[in-house]
């Protein structure tokens, strides 16, 4: 019942000039290089993720499913030139894969095209139907859900790195995603923030299903408990996942919620506090695993001293997920759980 | 941007034989007589709520402007021996305002016949478009919310009758309606659950704009912190809602989340505490203003020691809105307030 994507795939850039605008490229190929047959740029493209440049045809010879849209929309509307590409693509037979802005449905003549050729136009906006009311009841298997003091401080590079790291011990882990880069990238999840209210616990329950028992979940986080606009989203994203333990994302040097005038980030400590408090609804035995921080914005000698005040305060692992790696979180998750 | 249903009313019972199965008539008629100009009935209605009996013509020339569907949905199917009368109605003149289950728009021919007669199939499930996120700025005014130990412990009949107290002492006073029952007795509202998860709190920002200082926005609460399935519209609406006040409800004997195996109910005094630790991100003057309890499976004596009790160990009134009337709860609002 979660939205699927068919791999391999074809990434598609457009002419966009902005390596900055195509952050889900970027992000797939980096992640999920081996998913990526090549890329489709149009001529004036400044993008270049270091695959080959195919045409639809050549993407789908090579075994491509589908083509991905790997950029930011623009303002919405998609560029008149850029259309050709799209119906090469379905004529090609593979689907088209959209997130924010897409509207692919709107292009004239399009949807038709895709039914003709028997591929999809897949919104990854759009949450499955069906899903049901969450019920709270226990489901095996584990989970680690990451929480944030705001949006955008690293809770879906978090959420991969560990995978990935959990992975390559030959522990059984999978990232499960929740918005629209991460499912991508995953070649599926939920997109948690478009789901009706009533049922964003459930569609996180649909998420991360029974499993087995040494099995780690790990949730891509949304949002914050901390912030005005869309703490529901977080608390029912949790509430579904009754996650056994979490990883507090933060970004060094923020200090207020991003773009929401008035409402200072919590301390790391008060957020486990409150993450607590209320993910022991659906989980009592639900703990903080550590902390990963995002510490661009400090030197290196920096890094170090703040990483160690939140882990001497905190009496967890502390890591920023690039610098430093997520080792020392799975440590203690191995340790612990 | 709110719900909106045109009055006065004409109340469609349908043959509804069970008058527990008309709740929402009931509701209506009860609240706002003053809006309901006759009732609607087919051969074999079991339910008289004492209205004249219009047909839908009768009921336009008494002024009607729309036709309320005032009984629950039989399993999503709306029977056809009743569906010439929204035919009539909508040829009347009539709007057709429906909830859960209605299907309205799938009535053959009925959303054409309405679009020539300039009426509308009103569906007080579906929300606004054009919700905005809620961005936690303080509103002007002073709002009153319903938080509950679960879902159906009366939240919506303590508002109501929190509303009409304040009213009749001559307070400025609305309530603000968050579900089906409750838009159609108020003329409007929000459906807050059927709201996507990210514009919930928005939406609640909605129900309550900016108003006098003085005066009190009274809003209907919805599901509760402690509930598995619903605590995340519960958050949301809080959060929009930014209330200074809340007023706890519960029903005297029920221990359990009714249809939820395994999650007992909070305290009183746990729910309090939960409510002011997470309602205080977008109001941080919170307080709990009361108690308001059904205490219909008790008896008269056990309700006088039960209400005793609860107010003597939280130090707030505790009131029955049926039995003992909602005065205590008023007078410390006005207070402390």
């Amino acid at each position: 019942m979660q939205v699927e994507i068919r791999s391999p795939y074809l990434l598609f850039l457009g002419d966009e000039p902005e390596r900055s605008h195509a952050k889900t490229a970027v992000g797939i190929a980096h992640w999920r290089s081996e998913l990526c047959v090549g890329q489709l740029r149009l001529p004036g493209s400044g993008v270049d993720l270091g695959l080959p440049d195919l045409t639809a045809a050549q993407a789908a010879d090579a075994g491509a499913r589908s083509l991905i849209w790997g950029v930011a929309g623009v303002g919405g509307i998609i560029p008149p030139h850029w259309i050709d590409t799209l119906f090469d693509a379905v004529a090609a037979g593979l689907d088209i894969v959209a997130g924010t802005h897409s509207s692919l449905s709107k292009i004239p003549g399009l949807a038709d095209a895709a039914a003709k050729a028997g591929v999809r136009l897949v919104d990854i906006r759009r949450p499955p139907e069906g899903l049901p009311v969450g019920n709270g009841q226990k489901r095996s298997g584990k989970r680690l859900l990451m929480v944030g003091t705001d949006c955008v401080v690293g809770k879906k590079y978090s959420a991969l790195s560990i995978a990935k790291e959990m992975s390559e011990r030959g522990m059984k882990a999978d990232f499960r995603a929740t918005g629209q880069t991460g499912i991508m990238i995953a070649g599926g999840g939920m997109p948690i923030d478009a789901v009706v209210s009533d049922f964003v616990s459930g569609a996180a329950e649909v998420l991360s299903p029974d499993n087995d028992a040494d099995h780690w979940d790990v949730i891509e986080g949304q949002g914050s408990l901390y912030h005005p606009g869309y703490a529901a989203v977080t608390l029912g994203l949790m509430h579904g996942s009754q996650p056994d333990a979490f990883i507090v994302c933060h970004e060094a040097g923020r200090t207020m919620i991003e773009a929401f005038p008035g409402f200072p980030l919590p301390t790391i400590s008060e957020l486990i506090e409150l993450t607590v408090a209320t993910g022991r609804l659906t989980n009592p035995e639900i703990r903080c695993a550590g902390i990963s921080v995002n510490t661009s914005r400090l030197s290196a000698a920096e890094r170090a001293d703040y990483l160690a005040k939140i882990q001497d305060d905190s009496g967890l692992p502390c890591v920023d997920p690039i610098a430093t790696g997520v080792g020392p979180l799975v440590d203690f998750i191995v340790d612990t759980f």
